[in-house]
């Protein structure tokens, strides 16, 4: 793990180093400074976004731990737990990065990948841990990774999470220009009693949706093929939206974390509604010989979707499989719960019901 | 976290699920794919991929692993313990992938980022738990993303690592052609009176250097400017390196996790010797007041090494600040210790010793 660069590590170390029992001297020191000037390196500038990035990632870092930024491994000590079950998920942010590069904004999409992750364990029942990110580009942009790191730290600082290393790889033989990748990596923790998996859920029992703040990361792809991400496009604004389509294609991916960490005792089962929609990710959830039941007309389906539909004239079936469609977290709960669940929660709505399986069908949008 | 494309999960999801009260028929199910074969997406490919995959990580498996492939996260009981601290990395392979794209061999580096992970969380003593990994492409080619699985199922299972999860993303418009990114996320444990951080480094203390099984990951960037990575370039057999100079470079990264696991006891420090070299690496585990004194004639500098210097007329400062010149991992350790572990590693030398710091100079190459 790195958190540097290498060639933040020659800035480190270019006054540190002697060869047989020569000094690097001042002139030598500048020698490589040029060389790497050429090769559009500029080291000043990696050695001063180390510390930033650095200073953000402290701001996210808790006792538990022991090692600081720079070591091999991130390490955290693991205590007060009785019969732990740890949990893990990796996931990109997609192709939202053009938007943020189209729009030169670029702290959203630290948030987005943390609070992904970060819903993509609560599924489980586990609270976070600690967090790592994998930032590949094509020609480092100081200002773009740090905003990147802004929002990382940002998004964990919410939910208690450490940010506790990661990597920035420059690979201009891979990706083109500002281009960049950016992955999240994260673990939390469940009580091995308190996993919450679905098994218990059973005929007769109430989906309860919780609203999406728009396309999350999901179906990015099709909607820059709809509208392109020309500066003209992504900065047209929109009534029914109430600002730019820009705007709105960049709103953070939602955290359900805080929300529902008290609630959970009287969940059954929860789904994070990603890539696939609810046809995709429901059927995760479910144990076997019984469906989800989903009336469509139990919430609104939000404007950037209607927007996206007409325009793309693209098909119901098909938008329910790309995209959200306004609902970012499924959770299922005896009926006896469901006041319990929409009083604590302002925006859940009951949105179906769990069925009988009849034949295949896993999900039923009616 | 999805082990499956979107669209792997189109394809589960198609023959089951429907819209109204209306199945998908079967003349629905073909338009869709019909759909997705316009696009460039065969579902099917996708579908027998994540079989393939899952297969692969499964063979990694642990009875400690509570969910099957495909769900939100990666459920891994924890126990056994008395005061675990976990310890986390993260690693791209870097541009050592376009020397596996130009070869047409994917398997390696599976193998390289795995081993690169497990190495980097030893150094603080850690044995590894579970691994995920990330892969990332413009389009999908599903022989490459099986060969990487299965690289990465057998360094995991050669080191009792779970390979718990991972992504597929498949960005067309971040990557070019078949190219790819490849990050792996590791999580080891290791009680804390036995953490390895190099706090107990003196002066006198000796430093043994095991040998690197090539370049592992690091420096290819420069080799594929002073080679070129045309099939002529790395077709041709070099006597001095005893094979072409595309095996050579494809020659995995070396995992020293078994070898090292029952000498823990008696080593104070361990460097893991990636981009930055030695000195870019050692400075991370050493106290103040203390440098790292190399003696270079100690260990032979291997062909590959003298091939680049030679072919690129590179300095031998800028040799040391790239490469691992030979030496892929450097333990610390006190005198008294050094006999017991020369004779349990045979490939071990001693090649340098701690001596006070003076000056700046962290480390010295002689």
């Amino acid at each position: 793990m790195r958190w540097h660069l290498w060639q933040r590590l020659v800035e480190e170390q270019k006054d540190s180093c002697v060869f047989g029992l020569n000094w690097i001297s001042t002139k030598e020191a500048r020698q490589i400074k040029e060389t790497y000037a050429k090769a559009g390196v500029n080291i000043d500038v990696a050695a001063r976004l180390k510390e930033l990035i650095g200073k953000h990632a402290r701001s996210t870092h808790r006792p538990e731990v022991l090692s600081g930024v720079g070591f091999f491994g991130g390490l955290f000590e693991f205590k007060g737990f009785k019969q732990p079950v740890l949990v893990s998920s990796v996931d990109g942010v997609g192709t939202k990065l053009k938007i943020a590069s189209a729009l030169a904004r670029h702290n959203t999409v630290g948030i987005d990948i943390v609070n992904h992750c970060v819903n993509d364990i609560l599924t489980c029942g586990a609270e976070p841990l600690f967090f790592l990110d994998y930032i590949a580009m094509g020609k480092l942009v100081p200002e773009q990774v740090e905003a990147v790191a802004r929002g990382l730290a940002q998004a964990c600082r919410e939910v208690g999470c450490v940010l506790i290393g990661g990597e920035t790889a420059e690979m201009p033989g891979l990706y083109a220009g500002e281009d960049y990748d950016l992955v999240g990596f994260i673990i939390g923790v469940v009580e091995k009693e308190k996993i919450i998996m679905g098994k218990t859920i059973v005929v007769g029992d109430t989906i309860i949706g919780l609203s999406s703040s728009g396309l999350h990361t999901n179906g990015y792809s099709l909607v820059r093929k709809l509208f392109g991400v020309s500066p003209s496009a992504l900065n047209t604004h929109y009534p029914e939206l109430g600002r730019t389509l820009g705007e709105e294609l960049l709103e953070p991916h939602r955290c359900y974390y805080q929300q529902l960490k008290p609630l959970l005792p009287i969940i059954k089962g929860m789904a994070h509604i990603t890539g696939g929609g609810l046809i995709g990710n429901v059927p995760r959830i479910l144990p076997q010989g019984v469906a989800a039941q989903f009336h469509s007309r139990a919430w609104t389906m939000p404007p950037i979707f209607q927007l996206i539909q007409q325009r793309g004239n693209v098909d119901q079936n098909e938008m329910y499989r790309v995209f959200n469609m306004g609902i970012g977290m499924v959770i299922v709960c005896s009926p006896s719960n469901v006041d319990h669940l929409t009083q604590a929660l302002p925006d859940a709505k009951v949105i179906g019901e769990v069925v009988k399986l009849v034949a295949k069908a896993r999900v039923i949008i009616r």
